[in-house]
């Protein structure tokens, strides 16, 4: 168990990253100690921002030594409280920001290596710079920060097509939690010499040590895009229009959102600039995209002739494709804006979860069931990457009715919709990670084998435990 | 460290699997105990066949309890030694080959539950069965087991468009070293719920517990197929070349392959059916293979325009275009009776490594010249995944001269081959694992942090050692 820091502790931590590099005023700590959507408030006895893997290994090494906890922070963008500091005022943050350099790009070995603290949309502007495309592409990438996206395994709006994060790993530095500096920055695409030790890091929220840089995968950049919004009748006729589209285009499907008709509402409502493309309301929709390197694939006419043959079944009721940049912008705006129109709208009961793709249809009418009978103060807007077969199966509360009892709603809703996805065989996070919101939860739902395997794997990576306590696993 | 078995511990095991399920005469024992490359010629106290994951963790639980050494063995087909029994005679060889079934096949969500036992030819014609294909693709799939594949985390030559074993796995059914079952079988896309506990066992060879069975991606089938076998002067004409498919085509150049003109020379002479289709000889050949599920794509004329572009610009010397199945057959029969010449030829010392891909000139240049100074009686037959930096840098006995004082040159070339690759950046095994063979070079060359981890990931999950002893890690 980690025990508060002395001051002999504290003063040894600041002489590690010098003067300018630590912050202890109430006022400075402020803006570490809430996370994203304001569901916590702790507080920091320190909050150090090293510049460097070496600064790094030695806050690490006197934490271990004196048992103090340390909570890694990157962009804070984490919607499960993942890089946020417990009420006691005990805990270090240990903020990412200035691990910021991109330190090698390759374009003939498709790969970049990169620091910490460099956020999504560097990383991503790094590689168009190189003629090259990084893909892992979400809403918050101005703000999220590379380690952060690789210790929550972030996904986003093109894993159908490129992958989660881990899957964009090539190699990895980690300090470990006793303050050794694992060096595993490869850039090879086939390397079988022991065990996958970096994969434990990617996803591990930070409990299992602090990820300083990694080696990433780059791709050829799109030539070629077409982009389409497309209305439809139902969950069942998208994962059709899926089938048939990666059947046609295979893995140039790169995108595949769906959206109720209530979520395009809502936006055109609420966020200013956004439009409703389609001259008819249907109850859903599909941003689908399509993307090669090629620059004479012609992704617009194969697009094209998919949707028509669609319509011809009924399977697509109106669709409408960009023919320019800015058309495509728009049509993202429209998905991207989904989470900020329910923010303007009201309060939200939100499910980050994911289930075999072909069991979308079942989660979304069973899921419906639920709120009508369990938050019927609420209306479902569940959107998202359908590719995937993950749902942000999110409930709105309707104009008009009482904050407080649809906010009390919220844990039962929660223990059902957790329940039916547990019976699709899904997960109860598919994207956002466990955290410290679903702790609990994961902790009384997760396998117990598999469970036991990971406060294994906790105790041998981080014998002290203090590597962020309390996310992702419960101390026993 | 394990022991013998005694009388009664082999009781309860035969008692485990039943009679008609072990094996221990030595006629019948005899094919567990060699491996395929006639390295090692181990001896078992016990070969057993179990016919579920059951009777596997009973199986495990006897062997832990009692401190027995158990040996997973599947088809048989590793470079490493790594299903083989050492020479005591106590070790237990457990083989998988009975699980055999594909318990479920799922179009739509494109995934597949099969059992270890199945070979990978097996797995591949399940999945065309549901008009899907299942990608890894290696010489020995007729009788290599899926088993071996996760366990051996295998490539081949479909890398460089769908990753290697550990990228095509959704979940896993493992036995735990105390005979505990992990049950992580699920078919989700997307699942940040903890630690990724399914990664450490793929590739660990079978020293962390039992793979049993695996959800495995299926993908589109390929409906257009474009094979090319390309004549050109050098290494580097093969980078250029592949930057430009790339660019051109993306990830639907799903092979590339180089073979040195030694390479194609000797196939030819030595294995029946196979005929050198170009017109000229080149110093290097390359067999590109661009596939789409897309059937109106065309690939042919991208290829065929890309290969005249290079064609004018002096990369490409001379090429054939496979305008039949039949014809793209036998390009690739070309490739893959690389290794049978080589058999037929003579004795061969091997080296299975991998170097970032920009570094693929250097390493066959430098390596050539380690082999002139180091092994003269040897011709350089470097050939394999030049698309993801792999190459199977092998030398060759020259007719005429002495197998044994060729053979004695390994040692001294190997230590020289991996002193070079390393100085690349490069992986001292890039697909074939460490088995027994690499395993006192890998104590050696690994990065001392990265090494105690992985030592210690090992007491985790398998304190008492009995798991595959002296596969990928020596014992402390």
């Amino acid at each position: 168990m980690p025990r508060p820091p002395d001051r002999r502790t504290l003063g040894e931590l600041k002489a590690a990253v010098g003067d300018g590099s630590w912050l202890d005023s109430p006022a400075d700590v402020a803006p570490y100690l809430s996370d994203f959507r304001r569901l916590y408030h702790g507080a920091a006895a320190l909050v150090l921002l090293p510049r460097n893997v070496a600064e790094v290994a030695e806050i690490l090494r006197i934490c271990n030594r004196d048992e103090v906890a340390v909570v890694p922070h990157g962009g804070n963008t984490s919607y499960c409280g993942g890089a946020t500091p417990d009420e006691a005022g005990t805990e270090v943050v240990l903020a990412l920001r200035r691990l910021n350099r991109v330190r090698q790009i390759d374009a003939v070995d498709y790969s970049m290596v990169i620091e910490a603290g460099c956020t999504l949309a560097e990383a991503q502007a790094a590689a168009r710079g190189a003629e090259r495309l990084f893909p892992l592409s979400l809403g918050s990438e101005g703000t999220a920060q590379i380690g952060g996206n690789l210790s929550t395994n972030a996904g986003g709006t093109a894993v159908l097509r490129y992958g989660m994060m881990r899957d964009l790993v090539l190699g990895l530095e980690v300090v470990l939690a006793d303050g050794r500096i694992f060096e595993g920055l490869k850039s090879l695409r086939k390397d079988n010499t022991g065990y996958d030790v970096k994969s434990l890091f990617v996803g591990a929220e930070g409990t299992l040590g602090v990820i300083t840089a990694a080696c990433l995968k780059l791709f050829p950049a799109a030539a070629d895009t077409a982009t389409a919004l497309v209305g439809i009748g139902s969950p069942q006729d998208a994962l059709d229009l899926l089938a048939r589209l990666r059947t046609a285009a295979g893995d140039q499907v790169t995108s595949f959102e769906l959206m109720p008709r209530l979520g395009v509402e809502l936006t055109v409502q609420h966020v200013p600039g956004v439009a409703d493309p389609l001259s008819q309301n249907t109850p859903w929709y599909l941003l689908i995209e399509l993307t090669s390197p090629n620059p004479r694939q012609d992704l617009l006419t194969l697009l094209t002739a998919t949707l028509e043959e669609a319509a011809a079944r009924g399977t697509v009721v109106d669709a409408m494709l960009a023919t320019s940049t800015a058309q495509a912008q728009a049509m993202w705006k429209l998905r991207e804006s989904v989470p900020e129109a329910q923010r303007r709208h009201g309060a939200s009961l939100k499910h980050d979860v994911s289930v075999p793709v072909s069991a979308i249809p079942k989660l979304i009418e069973q899921g419906a069931a639920l709120v009508r009978r369990l938050a019927p103060e609420g209306d479902v807007i569940s959107y998202g990457h359908a590719g995937d077969g993950n749902l942000h199966f999110n409930v709105s509360q309707r104009p008009g009715s009482e904050i407080k009892s649809f906010l009390a709603r919220g844990p039962a809703l929660e223990l059902a919709m957790f329940d039916l996805v547990e019976s699709l065989g899904g997960s109860i996070s598919a994207e956002h990670g466990i955290g410290r919101l679903k702790a609990a939860e994961f902790a009384r739902r997760a396998d117990p084998v598999e469970l036991s395997l990971m406060h294994a794997l906790k105790r041998t990576l981080d014998p002290k435990g203090i590597m962020n306590p309390g996310k992702v696993l419960c101390v026993p």
